[in-house]
């Protein structure tokens, strides 16, 4: 079952959720236009996708999806913007663009980042198409996510790394789980929290996605140039970082995202999604070379 | 009506505050460490004491209080601690201790700062003392608070002002609400979000509180040595900020806050207030010398 078009949904969805981040904000202010200009960087808006696409494979109506779409999309903008600034990560370049920090000034990104945090949650907690209790499960689940215990721990630990001699697999695989695993296992999980289904394999799916998607990102981080991929590349091994592929090298990070595919891939049968487009997605996922 | 002790109802919030901010963290990694050493640097809980004392002004049990209290702190914490990174204020001691960045990493205070706002939105939506209906509505009223309209807005502007050559009284007001004043607020008007009361008097206390507590700070800043306060002071005049007393003068700031402190104490009038220990508490606000 699904109300998407196989051949189109993907431009169809990330218009539907451009169109709502665009009348998001009304930039009367510094803060609001540099928030704009860190969300109008078109990136893939794997999030939202997820959450639509999966949504469509519950019979959610895309209105009560909308809200939890663009928090995914802001809290991993406001993930990028501190993590781009010079005491984290130091980047110029953000898919082709200067940084929020390099476009405006440092404070103005750190502030941007904070509220940006703050507009997300916002957004779930008064969207009139959930209950106060979805509100409160959803916005909940969205904050474990992404703190102390979640999304900034995997930051730190990222950061932490990069002074540490020797870092061990599993060491690895947990920080990439933290840092980006969370976010996109919250965008699988998050519909079912209103829909109330129960199924193992939409846990084995959500967990195997987001650790899989960090380590492709740092197989294509150190595979394609800095003009292809429109950021700064090898910037990784340069500055000491511990990915996957430099630490365990390029062959075992493949065989390791084959063994995630795969499961992804049974979850999916087992979810009777197989034919979905949320399968071609995640396929699409797996395949991806930018 | 109260059930709070005349004497020493001060500390006895205070303690049952400091309990509950020590028992929130394990401490079992950097970040939370982190959190919790700017947690206990000892400041004066303005915020969740006004909290407490609204609440027992308006019959409501501390237990309904205690995760509005504790988020209160948290944000203005988080809020010190991004103020104080060298982009912002670059602030080296924060009432007499190392700030964040300082002690640990300026990475860690970006991170842990990020982390607290989080877990002060957490803490409310998870209270099982309050209805999921009223723990929408105060965390919206908080997110409102602090985001790109409000406390975040605040910063911004008080940055910017240190570049202008000229401010008005009228934009230093307007900053100082939203910088601080709001945040202030919040503290005086959730409780009423709980009991449902309705009476203007509290609006105009809690803006009359929210912008004085800020102009009696600046003054404090400029009147008082480094040693008494425990932090930097006159770094306000070296920086160019813009504070009211710099801008409008020592006298005509005193003048203002007379103003707000007269609003208050009629608001506490009109609401039979005047003899609760809201009105000792908010009248030794208004002539503190720290």
């Amino acid at each position: 079952m699904t109300v998407l078009n196989k051949e189109n949904f993907e431009v169809s969805l990330q218009n539907r959720l451009n169109q709502k981040l665009n009348s998001l904000l009304k930039n009367k202010n510094i803060i609001e236009e540099s928030i704009s200009y860190a969300l109008s960087n078109p990136g893939k808006r794997v999030r939202p996708l997820l959450i639509y696409l999966v949504g469509d494979a519950l019979n959610i109506p895309e209105r009560k999806l909308d809200s939890i779409a663009l928090a995914s999309e802001i809290i991993h903008t406001y993930s990028l913007v501190h993590d781009d600034l010079p005491c984290m990560d130091d980047d110029d370049l953000r898919r082709g663009k200067p940084t929020l920090h390099k476009k405006y000034s440092e404070s103005t990104a750190v502030l941007a980042g904070d509220a940006m945090q703050t507009l997300a949650i916002k957004i779930i907690l008064e969207d009139e198409n959930l209950s106060n209790e979805n509100r409160v499960k959803i916005a909940s689940f969205l904050l474990q996510t992404i703190g102390h215990e979640g999304m900034i721990l995997g930051q730190d630990q990222d950061i932490r790394f990069e002074e540490k001699l020797k870092v061990s697999k599993d060491e690895i695989i947990e920080m990439n789980r933290l840092k980006t695993g969370l976010l996109i296992e919250f965008c699988i999980l998050a519909p079912i929290l209103i829909s109330g289904t129960k199924n193992d394999a939409w846990q084995e799916m959500a967990t195997s996605v987001g650790i899989s998607f960090q380590l492709i990102d740092d197989l294509l981080d150190l595979e394609e140039s800095e003009e292809n991929l429109g950021k700064a590349t090898n910037k990784d091994e340069q500055k000491n970082k511990k990915s996957a592929p430099i630490v365990v090298g390029i062959i075992d990070t493949q065989k390791e995202i084959k063994k995630y595919e795969d499961k992804t891939m049974e979850s999916l049968v087992k979810l009777g999604l197989n034919s979905h487009p949320l399968a071609d997605y995640l396929q699409d996922l797996y395949r991806r070379r930018k």
